[in-house]
C-alpha cells in the first residue's frame, strides 16, 4: 500500500467547496483519513449520509487534533475564528491552509493564532459554482483549475511544497503569488464581476412589477448570465467585498471611468468608439479559450434538458 | 401534400440570426421556397454550400419579388436600406418584417419604403449565441426562447397573425408589445447587461500588461462568463446602442446609481446592507428557471469538452 500524501487531512467547514475537496482526496485518496468538521449538526448530519469523510464533527478544534495538514473552508470573515479555534490544537510540523478568495485580510486574521511549531500556507482555489452546501460539491471541481497558493514571507518551504503538492494531486494548477497581488487580480477578474453582476440584477428587481416580470421572461437577451453569478452565496461575498475593500474600490473606479467612457460614446452617437470597444475585447476571450479556461461552445442557446454536474459526482 | 406556410419566404442577411431561420424553416418544412440574400458573396457561396436555402443571391431585391414574407435579418443601422432595396419589389400582400434588437427606430426607418399594398410587422427573437455568420446558426434556436412582435399602430391584423405564426412554427413562443415598450425591457434584460459585459472586458484589457495575462489565466472566478458575451458581434451592437439610446441611457442611469449605493456600502463596510443585496437577487433566478428561461446545471465547473450545439443540428 501506497503511503497517502496526507496522513490525516482535517477540512473544516462542508460547504461547496470543503465538501468538493473532500470528495476529491476521497476518490484520488489523498489523505489516510479525511475529518470533516462543521458547526452545523444539519450539515454533519448530511455529510456523513453522503459518506465523503471518515470523521464527521461539529468540533474544530477536534478535527485539527493529530491532523496533518488543516484546511478552513470557511466565508473569508470567519478565517480568524476558525484560526482562533483549531490555533492551540496543532501538533508540531501542521499546516494551517484556507480556500478564502480574499488573502492579505486571512493572512492578518489567522497568522496570530498560528504556534511557532505550526506552518501557515493560504491558499485560493480559483473553482466554484453558484451553488452552496454539501450537497453542491463534486470531485473534478478543481480539475484544469488554478489555485493560487500565498505563503507568507519566510514560510517554510517544505509546507508550501505539501500544500502545493495536495492541490496538484487534488486536479488544479498551482501559481504562488503574494498575497497583495492576489487580491489584486481577483478583485478584477471575480470580486468586480460579482458585485456587477449582484448589481443588474438588484436593478432589475427595483423597476416597477410589471417590467420586472418581463425581465424574467425575456431574460435569454444577456440577462440570465448575470443572475447566475447574483446567486452565488451571500455571506461569502459580503465577506469578500468587505474584506478586499481596498482593491475592489480600485478597480471598481477603474470600471466606472471606463462606462462613463462608453455612456458618452453612446450619448453623442459616436459609433466608431463603440465598434473599435467592442472589437478589442475579442481578443481577451480568444486567450482565455486557448488557455483552456473555457470552451468555444455557444452558451446563449442552452440545452434544454443538461444534467447539473454535481449530480454525476 | 401539405400547403407550406409561407409559399416564398425571402430572408435579407445569412448571419446567426437569418441562416438559424432559414435551417428552422427547411427542417420544418415552413416555405414551399427559401430564398436566401446576402450582399456578400463570400457568404452566399458558404450558404450554397450549406444548403439550407432553395435559392441564393446577392440581390435583395431579387429575394423579395415573389415573396410573401421578407425578413431583413441585418444589423439595425441596415434595416432602413434594406427596406429602401425591397419596398418597390413587394408584391400586394407582401409582408415585410426584421428581427432587430431595437424596434422604435426600426419601424421608423424601414416605414417609409413600405408600399400600401403591403404589411410592415417587424419581430424580435431574443435568442443568439456569441457566434456570427452563416456556419454559426442552427435550426433549434429559437426553440422554447421568446419572439416579441411590434406591430405598428392599425397594422393589418392578418398579417401579423401570419408573422406570429411563422415564429411560433419556428419554435418560439410569441408576444406583441409596442416598439417602446420592447426598447424599455430589452434595454434592461439584455442592452445594458452587453455594455456592462463589454466595458468590464475593456477594463481588464487596458491595466498593466503582467496583470492583464493573469486576468486571463485566472478567468474562472466570474470573469470569464462576461467575455462570452462580449465577443457578440460588434456592428450589430454598435447599431443596438445607436439606435436604442433613451432607453439605454435611462436603463445604465439606474444601473450607475445603485451601483453607487454598494460601492458606499463597500467603503463603508456596511455589510448588512451588502447582505441583503445579495441575497434579494436570488429570488429573480428562481423565476427565470421556474419559467424555463435557463437550466439550474451549475456552470462555472465546465465541462472539459462540450460539444457545441451548431455542430449538432
Amino acid at each position: 500500500m501506497i503511503r497517502p500524501l496526507v496522513p490525516r487531512l482535517a477540512i473544516i467547514g462542508a460547504g461547496l467547496i470543503g465538501s468538493s475537496l473532500a470528495r476529491a482526496a476521497r476518490e484520488k485518496h489523498l489523505a489516510g483519513t479525511i475529518v470533516v468538521a462543521d458547526a452545523d449538526a444539519t450539515v454533519c448530519a448530511r455529510v456523513r449520509e453522503l459518506g465523503f469523510a471518515n470523521e464527521v464533527t461539529q468540533s474544530a478544534a477536534e478535527a485539527a487534533k493529530d491532523a496533518d495538514i488543516v484546511i478552513a473552508c470557511v466565508p473569508v470573515g470567519a478565517s480568524g475564528a476558525v484560526a482562533a479555534e483549531v490555533g492551540p490544537h496543532l501538533k508540531p510540523g501542521a499546516i494551517l491552509s484556507d480556500v478564502g478568495s480574499v488573502k492579505a485580510s486571512v493572512l492578518e486574521a489567522m497568522a496570530p493564532f498560528v504556534p511557532a511549531h505550526a506552518h501557515l500556507v493560504p491558499a485560493h482555489p480559483v473553482a466554484g459554482t453558484e451553488f452552496s452546501g454539501p450537497d453542491a460539491g463534486f470531485a473534478t471541481l478543481f480539475e484544469n483549475r488554478w489555485c493560487i497558493v500565498t505563503p507568507p514571507e519566510g514560510a517554510d518551504p517544505a509546507a508550501v511544497d505539501r500544500v502545493v503538492a495536495l492541490w496538484r494531486a487534488a486536479g488544479a494548477n498551482v501559481e504562488t503569488m503574494s498575497a497583495q497581488h492576489h487580491d489584486l487580480v481577483l478583485a478584477i477578474t471575480s470580486h468586480v464581476p460579482h458585485l456587477i453582476a449582484y448589481n443588474i440584477v438588484g436593478t432589475a428587481a427595483e423597476l416597477e412589477e410589471t417590467l420586472t416580470s418581463e425581465v424574467i421572461k425575456f431574460s435569454a437577451g444577456g440577462f440570465r448570465d448575470f443572475t447566475r453569478i447574483a446567486s452565488s452565496d451571500p455571506t461569502m461575498w459580503r465577506d469578500v467585498f468587505l474584506s478586499n475593500r481596498e482593491a475592489v474600490l480600485e478597480m471598481l473606479g477603474r470600471f466606472t471611468e471606463d462606462l462613463t467612457a462608453l455612456q458618452r460614446a453612446i450619448r453623442y452617437g459616436d459609433g466608431d468608439a463603440l465598434f473599435e470597444h467592442f472589437t478589442r475585447t475579442r481578443a481577451i476571450r480568444r486567450s482565455i479559450i486557448e488557455q483552456g479556461q473555457e470552451t468555444a461552445a455557444p452558451d446563449f442557446g442552452r440545452r434544454a434538458a443538461e444534467k447539473p454536474k454535481h449530480e454525476q459526482s
